[in-house]
């Protein structure tokens, strides 16, 4: 700090100078920002570069500085005078201690999140996989669907998984026969082999309850989908089960409010007022609950999921041009 | 619907053919979606055309074919196969009742959202204004800040707020005093008939608990200002105030997992773990019980944003970056 000093007292002056300058610059009626003599003034902004807590402080300033010089009607004078501001504020930034210089960060997650543009592939079964979790009759699916459709990949929901769930159940026992196992094979398994493979992880799992027999098969197809090729996996609690398994993946949270999402129900059901709210209530319920058993997380809190999204702020087609554009490079 | 029926057929006939002929060119050892007979996989197939609960399945079992198509080797059989069925998917989509018709729509939201891209500008007041509410130790004010220099619009935290109240508070009965205006004149307020206008809007709440009087000056205060430049707004419920008063807005939730923010916390202000942990249920509780105090919200629920964003997914640069591609045209 102390061979810093020198440094903030530089910086404090020019800031206390810029201040002074936009101030003429804009014109009299408008006030300054710093309305203290320089002494007083550049005591105060030289401590806020080193005071942690308040260090925010200065960002204010700042920003009441800019703020006021992005209003200078003559272009010469504001473009010379944010000159100097962008000047002052990348030297402030140099500032071993100065705000912002804390970044926020799940190194983990950072490294597996098909969001993050500037990510290195881990490895080249680094596939784009879009897990989406959504609440009854947010139009999730739709979404998905579309979206895969646009993107040219795979989607899975509930009811493909199902299917394969119960193919893999009626397999269980005939393991010698390769016939069978065909309707399973075009889930993204390459080989007769990796099938067996995972059919004796299947019986693996004898003993557990049936239910939770059936999330296991299911976590493994997952991670074997999502190791293989790009996809759009809708629920079934894929994006946790990717994150416990370091798979690369994005997970998308698609919610609407509950009105907005009766009314949906309501048109695409043919159900009446309280019948789809009493239903809505009900899978949510049923959701919240299976999310939560699985991965001891609360369901839909935004700090589960890399991005929520309200669907009825957007309408579906908007939605997935939203997502699309996250995705673009 | 009678006057579909034949439609239906036609459709669920070349549904049926082209599984076959997918089936063909994927291979011997690779199941089939359909394996009932013609006729009873064609009657299923055009009943889901328009049974409305249950039109979501058509959609699986055409996401099934897709899905196997993309595996085809042969780029001329693979191209020739998914033309098929993209026209049938085309023929599908413009049936009257079937799956993803219904649109989820908030429409006067959607109307005011400054991230849908193709919504009309609804008068010259129209700008970019974005809300950012976050949680403490999210970086949520690092990454308003530094968005806000990137578009090179203004910044407005709660210190700015603040100031400008106090200033407003202090000139509370000296309304002829002009000098004494200029400095809250420079938040965006182009003439001194406004400021007067401002304040005897403030002497009106005269009565009310301070806290709301505070609070409705500080509405108003965000009304005018989002109403006359782009900027970044933190916290305050903007986001509330201006959806109440139909002014055009993206709302942005920003978070974090608990043990991240605390772990930046600790960084930050230079706490311990448990005086971090605690600071932050504080603030927690606090923003909480302010945003539902004044919305009848509740806070971070991703309903009530168009978008909500996990920081410690991405980090701050690319938290930036993810909020920057979603507002590119």
């Amino acid at each position: 700090m102390q061979e810093n000093r020198e440094k903030y007292t530089e910086l404090a002056n020019r800031i206390y100078d810029l201040d002074g300058e936009v101030y003429e610059c804009v014109g009299s009626n408008l006030g300054r920002t710093f309305t203290g003599g320089r002494e007083r003034t550049v005591r105060t902004l030289s401590m806020l570069m080193y005071t942690k807590p308040d260090g925010h402080l200065l960002r204010s300033e700042l920003a009441l500085i800019s703020n006021m010089a992005r209003t200078i009607k003559n272009k010469e004078e504001k473009s010379r005078l944010m000159e100097k501001y962008n000047q002052i504020l990348k030297e402030i930034e140099e500032l071993p201690d100065v705000f912002g210089k804390e970044d926020i960060v799940d190194a983990e997650r950072v490294a597996l999140n098909n969001l993050v543009l500037k990510r290195e592939k881990i490895s080249e079964n680094d596939h784009l996989v879009i897990c989406i979790s959504r609440t009854q009759g947010s139009a999730g699916n739709d979404i998905g669907f579309e979206l895969a459709d646009d993107l040219k990949i795979n989607y899975y929901d509930v009811e493909i998984f199902d299917q394969v769930m119960k193919r893999l159940e009626a397999e269980k026992g005939e393991v010698s026969d390769k016939e069978n196992f065909t309707d399973f094979n075009k889930y993204g398994k390459k080989s007769p082999e990796s099938l067996k493979t995972k059919l004796r992880e299947f019986n693996r799992y004898h003993g557990l309850p049936k239910q939770d027999a059936v999330f296991f098969n299911m976590s493994d197809l997952i991670c074997s989908l999502a190791r293989t090729e790009d996809c759009i996996i809708m629920g079934r609690c894929a994006d946790a089960i990717l994150r416990n398994n370091h798979i690369p993946h994005v997970s998308l949270f698609i919610s609407a409010p509950f009105g907005v999402r009766v009314q949906h129900i309501m048109a695409v059901r043919n159900m009446g007022l309280r019948q789809a709210a009493r239903f809505l209530k009900k899978m949510d319920r049923q959701h919240r609950r299976y999310y939560e058993f699985y991965t001891g997380e609360k369901w839909g809190k935004p700090e589960n999921y890399d991005l929520c999204i309200n669907s009825a702020n957007y309408g579906i087609k908007e939605t997935i041009d939203v997502i699309k554009r996250l995705l673009k490079q």
